[in-house]
């Protein structure tokens, strides 16, 4: 068995309601935690919503970093997805935490794309 | 306790090479699958990478849906995750399974943003 991926879905409790509700800082921090884990950034697309909250997601080489943020909760979640062995996720994720200013983050990884190696056929020799 | 969110992970596999390389028919059927669900499409964005495979995520209102094809697998990494009551992300993965035309779907949900209520101050009256 081969796992193609590993995906972080973070719980990013007690950040400030400023940083949360500022898209261009959210995405020069998500820009920022894919760099800092290595990644190869590709796309970038970011979404203010009213009265509050933003939307966004990194798509880098290496799959993408994806945030949505509660700004009034002071809650963002976060998930981190990459592929291959060069780039770690969870240094996005600490990044993440300590630029978000974040009191407590609840963080679980996510194997994805189980791949069956190829049958071998029992040959008679 | 309240979740803000469901995030659904799914495996997708036995797809066929030629529409998980197709950059313009995976990202017509995850919009598809937005709107299928009752979704507002908010930003698109997609990207082909060479040999082969296609990244690309959906921003809604109501969060995103993301993909990544290994069409030389058959597989697709999706995920969908949802806020609020309306859209149901097990409807975009059905219409997704159905429209990659999947032999096989390894599904799971995640609840997402656990809020904790306000805590009662115990008063001596």
């Amino acid at each position: 068995m081969n796992a193609l991926g590993r995906h972080v879905l973070a719980e990013v409790y007690g950040c400030s309601f400023e940083i949360l509700n500022d898209i261009d800082r959210v995405e020069e921090i998500m820009v920022q935690a894919a760099l800092k884990a290595g990644a190869e950034v590709r796309e970038v697309v970011f979404h203010k919503f009213s009265p509050q909250g933003v939307s966004g997601v990194v798509v880098i080489s290496e799959s993408h970093l994806a945030i949505h943020t509660w700004p009034e909760l002071g809650y963002a979640a976060v998930d981190v997805f990459t592929c291959g062995e060069r780039v770690n996720p969870w240094d996005a994720c600490n990044y993440m935490k300590e630029m978000f200013e974040a009191e407590h983050v609840e963080a679980r990884e996510v194997t994805r794309g189980i791949i069956e190696p190829p049958q071998r056929t029992a040959v008679n020799i």
